[in-house]
């Protein structure tokens, strides 16, 4: 199968069809329409097998995973996905991974109502580089610097899940099937918070989404407001599973520094936390406030019933 | 180094800032402002290492290189370059390599006007992802799909150097140093035909950026456009270089069917013939009329002094 075939067999006449797309795959470029009075966000992420993923994970997740990841960014910048870039290097066609990887792909695409407008096809080491555009108000986009002193601080959903499947897949923890196939699930399925991003627009005062882990994802927010941050580590929200399965010392480090979770972090100011709550809850989104914005900046202080907490890990590191 | 000194130290601060940028490199995503009455026009190539160059290839030509593919693209498509999303995987943060990419990438990206606003640095197999967005008035796009029988075939400059440089790496051609650095020079530092590309608007029906091979390129205006061509292979333009290094048995095969050269290929209706060949030589580009939109739809015959004229090779494939 040449590269032609594959795109014409796997990518263009599959998936949604959106009215804003003027050209989609086959040419040099598409062509799209933003709205009037919307800008355009952009956001690329790139998953490499045995790096971000093992290399024998089931392909129909991968594709799932490959846009959750970068919706997410869209997510925590407030925008409404539209179209999709993606750059797939294959070591070589196989046509049963590729049936399974763009049918995971493509799932998503259309739950978001996302379109894949192009990309490119290479042969090399598996690599999946999805570039992701979404539309958001003018001026309306959800930056990291804009926490102030006094702000509430939220997760949007549990964390931890994702950590504890990659290490118990390594056999570090003896989870049961039935536990392990739940936090599998959270690595392999995120869910992106798209609604939520939306709903926080106007209302949050800053927002990222937790990639790298809690604590290392906070302080991207603390270093670019110039703030800084009290946390209550036993209000981090975890999942019944992790409870059930592990003591809270195992878990709070994966809940607070393993990343991959894809919730979104995001700070609110006192005066909105209110409406905050009630919006969110209408979309389902049972976020939890677990600190304030205050004390010295760029610094994290971690309390665990009143007391300073300390924790070694320090969030994942590509280089 | 970590992933986040790379970027600063490597992306933030480097590089032109556009004023049509909200928000660069920095948060989960950049957030840009498309003009009025203006399309987003997407485009994404990926080089990786040992399938699209030599592993020791000059960084700093690399850096150029992996925009300029891009830049083409957008080129073919009429489109205005704007914005770089640079999905970068490494095996290693080698800082001297880092220095000389990212110098080259600058250069051509200010050269061009072009903000890199974000991307994603991994480690891993060296490969390369640009994601090129640009823009085009409304509908102005210029597409594969609209040639015409009668319209003439045109292309923007001479073709075959940079397979003849790759072959001549080889050890396929013995060239003469100076022959040798000629067509690496074609290779490495591809000019991109942007102001080309913006000039056949309105004028050319069909346009394509020739990188897999003229006849492959060609093959696909025919595909979309359900017509047929006739081209005279001795119009085809080479270099002074080629035509003193190799034969003209020697050359054809790669001015036609080689690719790497990113030069345009387009079609114009005999009405703009004129008004296109007086625009382009204002920008310095000197087209050539290389034959005409005729024939059974789908089939290129290639003609060499009025007779038939036979080519094994079909262009680069991938897969």
């Amino acid at each position: 199968m040449d590269e032609f075939e594959l795109i014409s067999r796997f990518f263009k006449n599959n998936g949604i069809t959106r009215k804003d797309v003027d050209l989609g795959i086959g040419d040099d470029g598409a062509v799209v329409t933003v709205p009037e009075n919307c800008q355009l966000v952009v956001t690329t992420d790139t998953l490499i097998s045995g790096v971000h993923f093992f290399p024998d994970m089931d392909p129909r997740a991968l594709g799932h995973r490959a846009l959750a990841v970068n919706l997410s960014d869209l997510a925590a910048m407030g925008a409404e996905p539209a179209w999709i870039s993606l750059a797939l290097t294959l070591p070589e066609a196989d046509i049963h991974w590729l049936e399974e990887f763009t049918a995971g792909m493509h799932e998503i695409a259309e739950y978001f109502n996302v379109q894949i407008i192009g990309g490119d096809t290479t042969k090399g080491p598996l690599t999946i580089s999805v570039c992701a555009k979404g539309t958001v108000p003018n001026g309306k986009a959800l930056k990291r610097s804009g926490a102030k002193n006094g702000d509430w601080i939220y997760v949007s959903g549990p964390l931890g899940d994702s950590g504890v499947a990659i290490e118990a897949q390594k056999g570090k923890h003896n989870l049961s099937p039935r536990q392990l196939e739940a936090v599998k699930k959270r690595f392999e399925y995120p869910s992106p918070r798209v609604a939520a991003g939306q709903v926080l627009r106007g209302l949050a005062s800053s927002a990222i989404d937790i990639s790298d882990g809690l604590i290392a994802d906070l302080q991207h927010i603390l270093d670019l407001s110039g703030v800084g941050a009290i946390i209550d580590v036993e209000k981090v929200p975890v999942s019944d599973v992790l409870k059930e399965a592990l003591t809270q010392d195992e878990y709070l480090p994966y809940a607070l520094a393993y990343g991959d979770d894809y919730e979104l972090l995001f700070t609110v100011p006192e005066d909105n936390k209110g409406m905050l709550e009630i919006n969110l809850r209408q979309y389902g989104v049972e976020a939890v406030c677990i600190g304030q914005i205050k004390g010295n900046a760029g610094e994290i202080e971690l309390l665990k019933s009143e007391e300073r907490f300390e924790i070694n890990e320090k969030g994942y590191q590509h280089f």
